[in-house]
């Protein structure tokens, strides 16, 4: 008996088989072709680059235009560069002045000779300025966007129960910063014998929480109008079920709203475990919350949980 | 039998045909005499025109900024600055001193003398200061305000269908940006004989959509409760038939609402056409979809598809 | 027969007669008492103020901040400069080097000399460069905020009507950037003989609008449910009467929620007289809106308007 | 009897007693471990201390970094830079040639001299660059986001009146920014003797307020359904009852929702005294609201407040 079927935009009809439908990183993988490359994708990948790598491609952006503009003052003549040192080759000479230009330093021992040079000077510092307001843009950009990391268990869990099985996993808010009003949509995905999709929301004890310093479970009872109702690992693997999570919250300190996307594919939910309590109480009444034990669980045998 | 009327801010009682409503760059196409020019909507133009254009406009403003104050300059006299070189034509010099100090390079091997110099120094060097925080603010704000480029189908279609005709069109993201949780109004517009504008909703097979990462076809069935019922494109030329195409969704990346608007004009739908799949998985399961395939269409002859 | 009182927050016991709630420029009429005076205080000043104001609240910070620096300078001695103008007064020389310095333009004519002067310059650059991010942040931060400029009709009217009367007033955009989904709510607060505030609902004939390029006249039928129902312009005055109107609604180019107030006053209500039309097509089909006509009234005789 | 309980995600069973829930500045009383410490991290904090620790952090980070390449210039030589003071110490010389460059200043009267310290130069004034624009994004960044101080009476009181005893506190904005839509949500925890917390919902008078630019006082009525029937402020003591109060609203300027949390211990309830009005109109029909009076009450004897 399978309900509530719904189109989360994701593409129904296919010819084949095809690989997961969320990445772990929460991307959706389906390539694009034709779409426009732009200045923008190029900045929102500049604003999502590890910092390392950005402060690399700075300091290749910042060397190549400095070696671009050594180069044309070489062309012109370094004759046309008051004060060079005539132990270090001219391209050096060159180098070194663009920098001084380039970065507004402006020593002045190195300086501008003649028209030409002086007009190639007045290009370099109106690109130094620019250049500079551009980083300025990025550094800021990276942290004025929602910047979410939502810690999900390694693995969903089927578990039994005196209520009957669920399907549970959970997740933590990884950073420091305060997320609230979440709201979870989990969806579950098979593909039939003719590769066509089909989608199913699974519904929820719980579907949102007002806070989030803890982690959250997720459950779903898989009672008789659930979709997951009488299914066997096995049959999860030949209609390469995946279950589909979709987080919304609130991030308080920058008032922006957030999306988080996961998902488990069936060989990533196990069966007839449990998760163990990640936090608790200490004696002196402090509330310690280990993020480290998200995903411990332990096998349920003979007794359930109440 | 016409239903749903609606009122969308557009003005109904005019003394004659008017030109289509919405233009193909989603602006309204109305005159407002009268607002007030302010700094405002520079900065609005500014952080809309192309990058090449921006860049023109940035160099034009310095350009200009150092020749007023090469003027300036020479009107206190070139005696006044040291280090002239008597090669160069005074303006020039004065010309390529103002640069070093507006960019803040300041060699120093030109530089100022005596009392008006110094003063127009103080006073231009705080000019680049400021003209370097606006640089700075338009760059960042070109990046940081909410920028959605949604490709529509060029055409709206008709299309017959066992359950009775459709009018259907198509849209996708240009960008590679994840936008999320999309809504959908479609209005008719339709002027009557003495020129009045009447306005429907036209109700959709699916007005939202969580995810777009592939193209969404937007369905609206015209049965008996259709403004659109029994219609034949003549009809519609006469009278002047706009479908007017609302867009709401969600940028993840920037945590803001966007919206686009779009219209199709009588001549812009075609009939008994239907489109072609964009997107289908190859031989690895990967998902490609193609942007270009959009706008493809194939008549619907004979036999209708499911 | 007076329905829909509501408590919007401004306070209903008070010992005397009050002033008007809202003010022209939309703020509330209550003078707060010891609220804690801060720099976010400052910044909203700052990133609300004119230009021409903001530009000379900088260019006399940075004419003060120079001085106070020279003044340090001439105090450690100018024998420490190198390169001073003899012609010039020490306070002159010391003031455009603390110019060079502050702006990094560094000629180097002027330059530091021993151990104190160099500790000064140390100090002064780093503020020049903080003074710098904190104007960058200034300029950006005016043009990232919503920035709504509503112009509502001078006046209120009550006008005569087939169906009865209804009070209306309107309002337009100022800017040319884009407003969507406004809604409106307009509260009727009246003073009894006790001085006790009593606001109620004003309900609009339509209290939402999808788009706002022309101008938006909010109707209420003033009918027997109303609490304007049978009153004079004579008895408005003794109660003090005001009509607060609160508009809310969306700025497309930014992303962000817009909220505008305003209040017409018992005497800033006309009686018996409507609106003129302030847009139309032209003779191209070109639709025309001015507006400066927004205000314009003419009296209702005789014949009533369908 | 007890009613609504609720489920905000602040955890039920724990082991033993448990300190406060929210603590004094609206943050949550849960240590958290194993979350990834991170530059964003490093950013949030910077953009919440106060501006004068911010000024010092960034004088030390100034200090240190040209005390680093101090180091690095006296190591390649002092030779090599033109233009030192005899008088002075390398070091000293070395500190203040890096801090002309750091700045980029550069007043050229010490100069580099040779590759070695060139290359140090180079990317010296590339750091000072990045720097800039570090400090910029913070400065700008600690403006931009929502920035809410609410100010809660120090007590919450139960006060009998005509209707039965009620559950009241009150709250003002110290800002001077306009808030906008708020709503309130309190919830009652108390711990039993399995020290299970348990969670209600208490039902407000009134849980929103349009506006916000006077107190908002809160009010729970204590009737047969509410969870607080019939407690005892011993019984209160005894299950370490603690009130929750998140508020909710819109920050007009900013275009951002804020939230604020608080609490009220069992021993931060006052019995039996009621608020004092803390506003009033003055002579001139002025509306005079007074911060500082919010904590104020007086004891309730004989007579009840109508």
């Amino acid at each position: 008996m399978w309900r509530q079927t719904v189109d989360p935009g994701l593409g129904e009809k296919y010819n084949s088989r095809t690989k997961r439908l969320i990445n772990k990183d929460g991307t959706f993988n389906i390539v694009k072709r034709g779409s426009e490359p732009r200045l923008y994708d190029a900045y929102q990948y500049l604003s999502n680059v590890s910092v390392g790598k950005l402060l690399l491609i700075i300091l290749s952006f910042y060397l190549l235009i400095n070696v671009m503009f050594a180069l044309l003052y070489v062309g012109c003549g370094v004759e046309n560069l008051h004060g060079v040192d005539p132990n270090l080759p001219p391209f050096l000479n060159a180098f070194f002045f663009s920098v001084q230009t380039f970065t507004t330093v402006g020593y002045g021992v190195l300086s501008p000779h003649g028209m030409a040079v002086n007009l190639i000077v007045t290009l370099e510092s109106l690109l130094g300025w620019v250049g500079f307001a551009i980083i300025t843009g990025l550094v800021y950009g990276r942290f004025a966007k929602p910047n979410v990391r939502i810690l999900y268990s390694n693995h969903a869990l089927i578990t039994p129960t005196t209520e009957g099985k669920i399907l549970q996993f959970r997740l933590a808010n990884k950073r420091n910063n305060m997320l609230m009003e979440l709201e979870a949509k989990v969806i579950l995905m098979v593909q039939d014998v003719n590769y066509v999709r089909h989608y199913y929301n699974l519904k929820l004890e719980q579907s949102s929480k007002h806070f989030f310093p803890l982690n959250w479970t997720i459950v779903h009872h898989i009672d008789k109008d659930s979709p997951l109702h009488g299914l066997t690992p096995k049959q999860l693997e030949k209609q390469r079920a995946e279950v589909l999570v979709l987080i919304k919250g609130y991030d308080d300190a920058f008032g922006h709203h957030i999306h988080s996307r996961f998902s488990y594919l069936y060989d990533e939910i196990l069966w007839n475990v449990r998760f163990k309590k990640p936090y608790d109480a200490d004696d002196t009444g402090e509330i310690i919350f280990n993020l480290l034990q998200l995903h411990e669980t332990e096998p349920v045998e003979g007794e359930l949980p109440v």
